[in-house]
């Protein structure tokens, strides 16, 4: 019979309140079904950065020393069980000075997106799963396969990790200040890219918290890969983790290359379905959402200077953007685009021109 | 032959105007291509209910006293046709109120997304398709299947309905004020869902008009399942129909589970395509988007109080957050989480815990 | 083995800077590898229109005296290569006007989303691709078919062109002004619309840059298809090539009709796949996204007047609305609906029932 059902008659059947129950009643789990133990270990360490201006910098690191915003990029393969420990080494004082409401606990947590975990692994303050200044606390991450049987999909995909309790309930101010980074559920079988990028679209026309020049650094001369240094030789195959994060909507927007809005950004399969898949270029990220580009750097294109920017005009305009710089294949810069027409006619960089690596010669 | 076509070229022709023709013409129908005679019927009131602060509140409802916002969730399936027959209980008065411009004419209204309907069904001021204080109007609604000959997709899916005449010509008044309700269209063979929630994500940081401790008022002992208290047992399937209003641009983010970002929310097949398909746990909800998750309540995570939010900081800061409460098989909370430990150490609940269901002992 | 790679450990092997190498380096290519030559020609020209009301107003043309915005629809099948010949006749006066920073090149340029363009066809100032007063440049589109060795998907979809220099390095004030247009990507087989239509939806709640009354100029008597027209007969396969500009995130809205979210905005194919592909009728496009929606008109629905808008609600109020206009297979527009209704009652249009289109008799 085909009905229509007014919400409010749902009933549900034998429930008998979330008050404990008698003897017989099981503790919240330590670890997801199907972790009887993790397959693997990670260390990590949540610490106070140089700060930003003002700004109050917070990094997690594989070490206390490599502690950087993002985090480091974490990689999983569907079926794997990780425990990361976290070791909180901010110092309280800090965390103080982010907090607005002194009932709310001093902290800093790991709430990951995507994988399974338990409560006690949620990150948050109202499971009390974070930890306190000085101390340490496992969290147990499951990258689940799909399960047919209970219909539920895989986890693989491209996720994001962050802190949930510094400042507030929603770790606001953890998240403002640097405690995010990458995860990346890879299935067997998934390309494998030669390069990996976090790109974390935020608050104040950010990516990785920087804007304009300070979002690329790059050394014209020995460009150094990093969170502010995009740099990959022709027909190299490069993932941008897409990340959203703060309070605005941006748009993620590279230049002369496009990827398949897919799980993994690429298109496989040979059918009317695969032919339905969108191809894109820019796409609309709001905090929270996480999204995988895969890209062949130079392809059909070949090397040059390519954007990466918000379309958000405002946004780009007001520095949100940075740089793919694509090598030839001997990871050289080839001359032939503007760069030389400037140096060798006024030797100025036009307007906007951006970082330093277009001051090269 | 490859052409550049300016769109100024395009012309009509044979277009006569819209002027009527002459006696030949036809009337526009009274219901859609398809649907001969309506397979239902409901009844639906628009009523005004209490008042929340000195916001008024209107409601759809099966019967007037249980009008509601959201109001009754319609379920349909694909080839069904329906006739709504909205009776409009609400005082001229109010909506007087509600009104911005004098010559708008009065009257509150059905429009609905996804399924096909006639302009007198249309239930715009322009086509006149509105109900006056006092009258009774009936819309026809038709979940017309995939026409493979015309090229035209099915009309299963999660969608909404809402009034388009309160306050003005797009029924901005209405919508927020609460008159609007989820509509699930499904195929035959879609999975059936335990338990069906709405959430509305909407201006002034509001799930279903409410927001922090209002959104959820579920009793620790008995929770009754309703628009604010989310519950279920562990492995339910539960279904949120989520959907945007007003102004502002939302996401809407589960703890601990994900789900396919498919037509139900659910992954079907298994072939090189379904493996492109995402997985997602955060998604950009925009005013008039609709879409479905459908989880497995507390698979491989385990019971608990899973956090529902928007991942916009300030909005979840703001109280724009929810909880599912995910009890374990025979209907109990287990203890093990971080709500005894407040009970056994200082029994005070963390700042931001939420409503009231952190209480318990 | 399974790893956790921090960011910041990638190194690039072998690469040997930005700076040109020595005199074994290549140039940077003219053309897209894949396009030995163009196919085809086109050539456009970017004028100065009547202002409208203070704002400055410029658009592409086919001709100078036919240039509009949006510019001419282009159209391209699936290894295609196009060469345009982009001719700057807007006044360097106005191109100064526009301008906010005096140290940035006074120019129109030419960017293009989707396909494959070198350095040189980049129409940035910092490849310095763009075109000052008074000259021309060539820029090369490459429509790149699928390549499975190097895992790349097609470049067929819905793309658009916009400029990329006027008033700053992100062509924000050439954006605002009217430069822009749509871009189809065919590929062999795909289902070909009797109408196309531009649908950008911008600042100031514009639609095409209007809004309100002037974004529905259809004669009733004679509609004339085009920017500020929308009209078809029942069973016209309608095409929307939906554009987001400027700085806010809107969504788009058709009453009646709904479409896939695929590649083509059309579903095909047959197995459990294409039964997981999305039907909606409302979709969020922030700037620079673009996608395509492919409809029957009036089907099941009938003719009528479909409401076309933004459901940001203040959006529409604002004037975000145009209108579809549905003829009889005939080319008339049946009487029946509320229109005639008016036409013999009162006489008066309700408040909101937008264009002149709706009084006729």
């Amino acid at each position: 019979m085909l009905v229509v059902a007014a919400i409010v008659v749902l009933s549900l059947v034998g429930a008998g309140g979330f008050a404990v129950a008698g003897g017989a009643a099981a503790l919240l789990p330590e670890r997801p079904e199907g972790c009887n133990q993790p397959d693997r270990t990670v260390t990590l360490y949540a610490v106070e950065l140089p700060r930003d201006g003002n700004q109050i910098r917070l990094g997690y690191g594989l070490t206390p020393q490599t502690a950087s915003y993002p985090g480091p990029t974490m990689e999983m393969i569907e079926g794997e069980c990780l425990a990361v420990t976290l070791h909180n080494q901010v110092p309280a004082a800090t965390l103080e000075q982010l907090r607005t409401d002194p009932t709310h606990p001093l902290g800093v947590s790991l709430h990951v997106h995507g994988v399974k975990y338990t409560q006690l692994s949620d990150g948050t303050a109202q499971s009390f799963s974070y930890v306190p200044p000085g101390q340490s606390r496992t969290y147990t991450w499951y990258a689940k396969k799909r399960d047919r049987t209970a219909g539920t999909p895989g986890t693989a995909g491209y996720w994001w990790y962050h802190d949930h309790v510094v400042g507030g309930p929603h770790g606001t101010k953890g998240i403002g200040s640097g405690l995010f980074g990458g995860l990346v559920v890879r299935r067997v079988g998934d390309p494998k890219p030669d390069r990996t990028y976090m790109s974390v679209f935020g608050d104040q026309q950010s990516i990785n918290l920087r804007r304009g020049a300070a979002a690329d650094t790059c050394d014209p001369v020995n460009p150094v890969p990093g969170p502010t240094c995009i740099v990959a030789k022709k027909g190299e195959r490069v993932e941008f983790i897409v990340v959203g994060i703060g309070n605005d909507m941006h748009t993620f927007h590279i230049h002369g290359h496009s990827w398949a809005d897919t799980r993994t950004g690429v298109l496989t399969g040979t059918n009317a379905e695969t032919d339905q898949v969108q191809t894109i270029d820019n796409k609309t990220v709001g905090p929270g959402d996480s999204f995988g580009v895969q890209i062949i750097a130079g392809d059909s294109v070949g090397p040059g200077h390519w954007m990466i920017h918000c379309h958000m005009q405002f946004h780009s305009d007001a520095g949100m953007y940075t740089t793919m710089h694509v090598l030839d294949e001997n990871g050289n810069m080839p001359p032939g685009g503007g760069h030389e027409h400037s140096a060798t006619s006024s030797g100025a960089a036009p307007a906007g021109s951006g970082a330093g690596v277009h001051q090269h010669k």
